[in-house]
């Protein structure tokens, strides 16, 4: 986005057209983003992480229209350089109606994005509750800093902050905001107890990459999309977005197959694919179309090393973000920022985006000045993004607390808050007494006897009885907590 | 769909390229529905079931192009208010080249749409050449009230109905076509006995909230091309109609929510989200362009709300819909034409979509006078919706046999109809010899006895041997239903 | 695609913008591949397959970049009729920018694809290694006929050759490289061993048809696409490719089913329903827009049969083709260029497309001429691929190797590339152990007896524990070869 929405388009029918079929593909990344962190959790969690991210555009969706996009866009008297004002339960007549209305679809995607992003780092281990009201307050998070970068009024926007597609504003605010969420969370049960430094078996790797895969194509209409428009010379800078964006993430998944191979003795891990190519993805958010392939290249080599790098430290450092979000989005994010004062060059093509205010990066002889902008809208929104995510978040754990109990944690959400086992036919019973085991603290034995006495009683079909009511998926689940139970207490 | 599409468009290229690029997005719809019937059936369907959805393009596709499109949108002179003639086998030359087809393309995939709602009514005991031959004659089921509605000719065009993108034409024909369906097919076998109310466990919620998310980025695309352009002030209408799905559908998310939270103890019913979700995007088909976004989510909201109260009430008459969709077709569909009864505003924006013939609603000073054409146009498209669906599905009946045998039900339609067995390289003979002791009326023991030899032979597995053969999935659906059969015999 | 591309383009900013918004489509097919071959081979390579669909975008991509663009459009001096010279590390500056950058991610998303055809005849035996040297080096074998066909310098181009789409460069290209490919690689282990003439079970038919879904989605894009622009006649064009490309899937559907039912004995393989709907989609894709829907209905007709006849012949010839891609590239494609010879009719909307060397058909009096054209690029293109794939997979196998380990083989690539089971929790040293039973050729009986005495150490839990490590699909993988080890040795 930039602020070519602001004012009148040279071409409105087709601008929006473009915004609007942009869009389409834009939504998309939101069941990318639930199959990938589906894909990675473990079994317990893998339809609660997919309903989460439903969450996140229903509940976010609608404070975005409440009062997001007004924080953002409102050109209400009381607007100013740091929010916008006006615009508040978005809705427009006549001249504004096409723009207006084409511009909010596209926004909200952004919006429910950022939010979404935070569901990885916050998955298996917090209250579905919390994490609504949650999704809900999180826009406020992302339309503030939009206003700063996006908004003709934005106090970042009007120092010469270049970042087009939203590195800032989305990717690093839903990094950090996710990294804010998983210290106050702290780490899943037994993640790092002990030297067991294991993650738990990923349940599925096939939709993991699936997710991968839709997040690729998505983030081509994102980037494209942000040029906001066709018209003028907007239509060049939209085809080469493309071109660059799709060179930026070849490079960020040749980076990601060579550390693995490096690290990884020879095996081709595929969270260091996924972890470097969505990271050389954001790497090239802020300037996507103000560059070209070769130096998305290498701004997607960087930021696949950089991302890949990031999630080492953070496991050193015993921070737990299942799916890898928080470096992926935040310390990409942060590159990718910082790559526009490097290689911005002033020409006719930034000024078609309205960016006329930026400078030469350091490459092309701009000196450091452009770099330091970057810098401190880097600064700025992190700042911000810590502040008050942590305001929100304290908010919610004193009042409805984040996360679950052990126990529940142990059993798993799919059970806990989605009722999978209400629904069976069979031996639910069974089932019921095994967990109320594990609820009142009972040694795994407990579960054992119950389900080996049914056995007996079923002609020795073992394992199964359980294992039919709740779907193999489930029983394993109830097991492994079980097991993991029987070690603790 | 307006009649737009009759008259010349005031700038074709834009207006087909915006009808051609909507339609790639609507077709993802089947997939989306695929996955989400796919996941809510028990397992032993689910490849059935996906099958079915190809089966709906394949063949509803073809018929559509012989005789649907004519009967819709014909022009020949024979053509009338009720029906249209001529265009059959859709073929075009020179100047109605561009326009005829980009328009059979976009209602293909609506025509499809309207047979695919049917696959899920069907679901898991209706056979699958039956079932090719029902998608083909369902054609007639749409093109027909498509004729009414959508075209210059069309007798419920001329008194002023406003339907904009089907929710009669598409849902109540799909949804009462599924009710009729459901009906005559009765219960799937111990669904409503004794006091066991309980659905088959659904094969993977995963999918079915995948296919959720697929339905709702392909409901704009079907929304939002609905304007049938972009010439004029349609650009404006179709950014608005993708401001108000949106709204629309994040009310019907959070009308989800909280039923679920409130009837089912707090607990996050996925079936929930997904019949409130897609009951508010039927909701608003109707109106989607030429409504506010706020009232959208009000539209959204009681939509969601019905839909959910539907599907309750249906399951207490012990009526069997597998995945839902007769309630959030067919109920939400209804309460979708009423919706224009209500919103409806007289202006410019109307007249662009060619709707000058309509009036205001109720709620903006018009009176009745909507509300009541909308009703007549319910009321007629459920009439004809119920007498022609019974006739073909009752012929079909008679001559093919709609519902498959309990033996075949109880061993389910990937092992019967697909033959995924015969594939198998290792014991596939001990499958055969249980499935026919289940087709023989014995008693489980029988399968039991077989895979126990076949286990004591075999190093004491247990269990393995035939799992490996069958997949576990499958494996689990043969036990099941030997061990539902055990208890009726 | 045309050559129209290297013109000045009439509309350069529709033309554009219709190119990128069918990219967006293009690239989904991508996943559809990885989801279909995922779905179609034996569990234990089901992420492997998926990994190496991503490795064709990353690895392919990149080349293409580099020397692929330019092979087929370079336009400097060198080059001529047979290679395109120039424009190597795509870069434009100025009045260039927007045609060549869209075009560029056009024809990486075409590029990508011919080698991604080829992964499916190389599934569950080539190691990672070698196909991402071989999916860099694949690039040249789809540029250099890309030219030929599309380039206005090409020797096929001046011809007169009819290839609008890439039944050609993409479809004859990928699935004889993928013939090429098997032949070396010879079939998988036991694969026609004595009379066992079956293939392993589909990890999942579900992922399968979603996958097919995806493809013929996609495939709209591609098609639709290849006008290149909408500006002049262009817009009625993709229309018409639309409307025949859907009837032709249509035809290729019913054909499928039709095949399925008399050969197996009333069932509905989905196999024969997926190489008939992808082989109608191939043999369509030479002549989309320039032909009627009804030719498209014979055209894709005969393509499924074709397609469907292929995949038993390849089978009866003991050549393994795991996903079925060769015959449904290689010899529909085949077919789908003789289309060109005999349904071709000159008229202006052929000049539209710059194809105005070309010649009526025969089937419309235009007699042999343009058969005999489209015959000759049809032999030239197989003798270029087939040359030239050899000597590199050759090059390839003589250095690094084409093909895993029987024990690799036998283990699967999921647990051999990518690691899965290094990431597990507990009792990987269990399966560790029975993995080495497999490596150093003991019989079953050594796993079985690792296992069982883990069993008996946890209550008798039987199965579960390594199950539980692994996740239960590699579980079963294991088990399931270390069978067909036992048979073996």
């Amino acid at each position: 986005m930039t602020v070519a929405g602001e004012g009148v388009m040279a071409d409105p029918q087709s601008d929006a057209i473009w915004i609007l079929s942009s869009t389409f593909i834009v939504f998309t990344m939101q069941s990318g983003f639930g199959l990938l962190e589906s894909g990675t959790v473990s079994v317990k969690n893998e339809l609660n992480i997919m309903v989460k991210n439903a969450v996140d555009v229903v509940f976010g969706g609608l404070t975005y229209w409440i009062f997001g996009y007004g924080l953002s866009f409102g050109n209400a008297s009381f607007s100013n350089a740091f929010i916008g004002w006006g615009d508040f339960f978005v809705t427009a007549e006549d001249e504004k109606l096409g723009i207006v209305y084409s511009k909010f679809f596209f926004q909200a995607s952004f919006a429910t994005t950022a939010t979404t992003i935070v569901s990885g780092a916050m998955a298996e281990r917090t209250k579905l509750v919390s994490y609504i009201v949650f999704s809900m307050i999180n826009t406020v998070l992302f339309s503030i800093p939009a206003h700063w970068v996006w908004s003709s009024k934005g106090w970042l926007y009007m120092l010469g902050v270049v970042d087009i597609a939203g590195a800032g504003p989305v990717h690093i605010v839903g990094g950090v905001t996710g990294l804010v969420a998983t210290l106050m969370l702290k780490p899943r049960h037994r993640r790092y107890d002990g030297e067991r430094h294991k993650a738990p078996t990923m349940s599925s790797p096939t939709n993991a990459v699936l997710g991968m895969f839709m997040l690729w194509w998505g983030w081509h209409g994102f980037n494209c999309g942000s040029t906001f428009g066709i018209s003028g010379l907007k239509w060049k800078l939209a085809a080469r977005s493309a071109a660059t964006t799709l060179c930026s993430s070849v490079a960020g998944g040749v980076g990601g197959f060579f550390l693995s191979y490096i690290m990884k003795d020879r095996k081709f891990d595929v969270k260091y694919m996924i972890n470097g190519l969505l990271g050389s993805l954001v790497s090239v958010t802020a300037v996507c179309a103000v560059v070209q392939p070769w130096e998305g290249l290498i701004i997607g080599f960087v930021g696949s090393l950089v991302s890949n790098a990031g999630v080492a430290l953070l496991d050193k450092l015993k921070i737990d973000d299942p799916v890898g979000c928080v470096v992926t989005h935040a310390v990409s994010g942060v590159w990718g920022m910082l790559v526009a004062g490097l290689f911005l060059r002033k020409d006719k093509l930034l000024n078609a985006l309205y960016l006329h205010k930026a400078s030469t990066g350091l490459f092309y002889g701009g000196g450091l000045y452009q770099l330091g902008i970057q810098s401190f809208a880097v600064v700025a929104i992190i700042i911000w993004t810590v502040v008050v995510s942590f305001i929100c978040l304290k908010l919610i754990d004193v009042t409805l607390g984040l996360r679950v109990s052990l126990e529940e944690e142990i059993i798993g959400a799919d059970i806990i808050e989605h009722g999978i086992l209400e629904e069976e036919i069979i031996g639910a019973d069974i089932i019921e007494h095994g967990i109320e085991s594990i609820r009142n603290g009972h040694v795994r034995g407990e579960t054992q006897d119950a389900i080996e006495q049914n056995t007996a009683d079923n002609n020795h079909i073992e394992v199964n009885p359980a294992a039919l009511v709740m779907g193999d998926d489930l029983f394993q689940g109830v097991i492994i907590h079980a097991d993991l139970y029987n070690v603790i207490y």
